[in-house]
């Protein structure tokens, strides 16, 4: 599998940015092996920003052991780092990061995927609570409709309950999500409605992009429907977009892994009738 | 009932910050009125700081309609801001922040919650992965306990659910999360055990604390044999160490609303037998 390989020097990606910690330093994710996931996020604000990381458990020998030294009950960290619960983490020089939208937020500015702090002040800010409801209501929503009980047992367990959940979350979860990302993107602070935020790509898009791609996986023939209802019409337009422009190459690749069993599962029974 | 009131200017708490952004604007917080919720850890990282604060829909004649005009589905936001998805926001002068997380982020360099940027680049990030963890395990999931399946059904419409939910939260994920946040002040990087992060109180602290008090309220029985247990020592000596210094005059006060039916609720039928 083609990977992207180390590199002790970074592709200089930021452009105006005031972040002054050490740009020489490696990106290198530190997630499970084979999934997409939570660490698809930051796979992809790596990969639409040209940016070289080192996909540690998918390119190195070290494999899921990466992973598991890095949350075993036993890891207290470091002098610097608290040790992480879960991954996706980063590791950048000497500093470790861990929960999605975290990570995001350490890497916006150094890979020019938020506006300049000094022309906007509050841009970053904006740009994480749009990442928090994405992943509140597009990752971590669709994860509990096939996990409603219990995350460690398994989904055969809790089908009866999962059946419910899912319901629920494709008649009133998923087009209250839908419907307010529309919103964000007919408001004036998008910058013209191509994007989120600004009228520029932020990471905010990608994860966007991402968690819809997982839910359109997941429940094809209610994604389908709600499409084809006209009420999202410029978060599917943002969708396609990213889609055939920004990330068309990486999704082209041999990188992109496939779903399977992670936070988006394609079971046709919790899906529409 | 006694309330912060107006105050045009803010009383100055962040040290060595080097936070540009206009400090003389008023910290208005909106948010549901009559129950702590996740606006409750806006007001901690205020009340621990003694920054004035407008609690809006507690204190001001706009009330309730605050929030109702902010998350109405007709706001587009404005030209600075996207809309907000839900409570709590923080209006900032012109700047509108919303989720939990984010507006604590915004507020960390300002009111010294977080390290001074320019000792420690990584500080801030640190205290968000640890404040996202504690949201999730000891906020999120505990409201998924009594409400597994619909977030706008009544929980007697899903009690069947919370009792199966609630007892894996008690034997699984809430000792997961205790047992994490105990690792992590025996880890070098708590600075001594004390605090989450470098020895020093941050805004991680004060939302470990009101999750695992809200946590408390809800499960009783649960989190007293927890307790007892001894295995999560340095968790309720923070605990205890915030409600008798940090927080103490503002938890004797008026200004502490009771938990009722919001995010932590005390079903006694889905605590311990």
């Amino acid at each position: 599998m083609a990977t992207p390989t180390r590199s002790s020097k970074r592709q200089k990606t930021a452009t105006g940015s005031a972040d002054t910690s050490d740009t020489s330093a490696e990106y290198r994710l530190i997630y499970w092996p084979g999934i997409p996931g939570r660490g698809e996020h930051i796979r992809l604000a790596f990969e639409a920003t040209g940016t070289p990381y080192t996909d540690v458990s998918n390119a190195t020998d070290e494999g899921v052991n990466a992973v598991l030294a890095q949350i075993s009950d036993k890891n207290v960290g470091d002098e610097a780092n608290p040790p992480p619960l879960a991954p996706p983490i980063l590791q950048h020089g000497d500093v470790l990061i861990s929960q999605t939208p975290n990570i995001l937020a350490y890497l916006g500015p150094k890979l020019g995927l938020v506006p300049d702090q000094s022309d906007d002040a509050a841009g970053l800010y904006h740009i994480n609570a749009l990442t928090l409801t994405a992943l509140d209501g597009l990752s971590n929503e669709p994860h509990d409709t096939h996990h409603p009980i219990a995350s460690a047992a398994y989904y055969e367990e809790q089908k009866e309950e999962a059946l419910k959940k899912a319901a629920d979350y494709r008649s009133v979860r998923l087009p209250k999500f839908l419907g307010y990302f529309e919103r964000v993107l007919s408001g004036p602070a998008s910058g013209g409605g191509d994007y989120l935020y600004g009228g520029k790509l932020s990471y905010a898009d990608l994860v966007l992009f991402q968690t819809l791609d997982g839910v359109t996986f997941a429940f094809p023939k209610c994604v389908g429907k709600l499409k084809e209802s006209g009420k999202y019409g410029k978060v599917f337009e943002l969708y396609d977009r990213i889609k055939g422009q920004e990330l068309k190459s990486y999704l082209e690749s041999e990188r992109r892994l496939k779903y399977s069993m992670g936070i988006y599962r394609h079971y046709p029974e919790l899906d529409e009738e």
